[in-house]
């Protein structure tokens, strides 16, 4: 499987949601034999909807699913835990990472529950995610659950 | 906190999305005064979306919010690991839990990363579950990522 190919369909999502002043995460859900079921990004900012990352958008987009163990999810940066559950509970058998400079995320858990990752640690990835993070860090830590720091005394 | 009268809400939700045909879990995201920020029902079913279980959907119609440390949700059945993900990925504080009879979910992992659980043990929320799943199985099992037994040969 070209792994690269696949992650371009979720980094044309992510550059996207970039230019529309979103989170610029990208995600895609592809078959076993790479036929494209459903691609989304994350639209808190563009729809005022907190529960859409981009893994959960383009779970979204692919509709209704009876098994996951052969798709492949593919996401421009590493999964929050709520995206990482998302993956667990539904046994999605391949997940393509494209950075997790930027964003850990939990790969352990992931690994431990039998999900096959492939980090492809994409340079333009790691790039277009920092420049959203020096433009907008306060969207950033919201996306991600971090609360506003208190305002010192 | 009346936490049964915050379940009053979650189970209408349920009933409602039973009735549609769909999976009946509801759930409420409330403030810590118990003020209701948003309500939703799992909507796999009535919108072909797999991404809304009931959580993820009170917690979209809730909005944009920055801290859920003070947060309340509801929920009429124990979160499953995608629902999970979310609690602790946004440090909802206080998750009230229906009934966790039809579905055990994952609460020391919740309460390892500090989340408080109420387990309210409702035999309304086991019933109307109990029926639906007897109802529907394959949607049931298609809800929490249970792919279909191969046919015998």
């Amino acid at each position: 499987m070209n792994y690269a190919k696949l992650l371009a369909v979720a980094m044309n999502e992510a550059r996207i949601g970039f230019e529309e002043g979103g989170v610029p995460v990208g995600a895609a859900l592809f078959a076993a034999d790479g036929r494209l079921l459903g691609s989304g990004r994350n639209r808190r900012v563009q729809d005022g909807d907190p529960s859409l990352h981009g893994e959960t958008d383009a779970f979204r987009k692919a509709g209704r699913q009876t098994d996951y163990r052969d798709k492949i999810l593919v996401t421009t940066l590493a999964p929050c835990w709520y995206c990482s559950g998302l993956i667990r509970q539904f046994n999605i058998g391949t997940v393509v990472i494209g950075e997790s400079a930027n964003f850990a995320g939990h790969p352990d858990w992931l690994r431990e529950a039998g999900v096959k990752l492939v980090e492809l640690n994409d340079p333009e990835c790691i790039a277009l995610m920092r420049r959203f993070i020096e433009r907008s860090p306060t969207i950033w830590y919201e996306d991600i659950g971090v609360p506003p720091a208190p305002s010192m005394p």
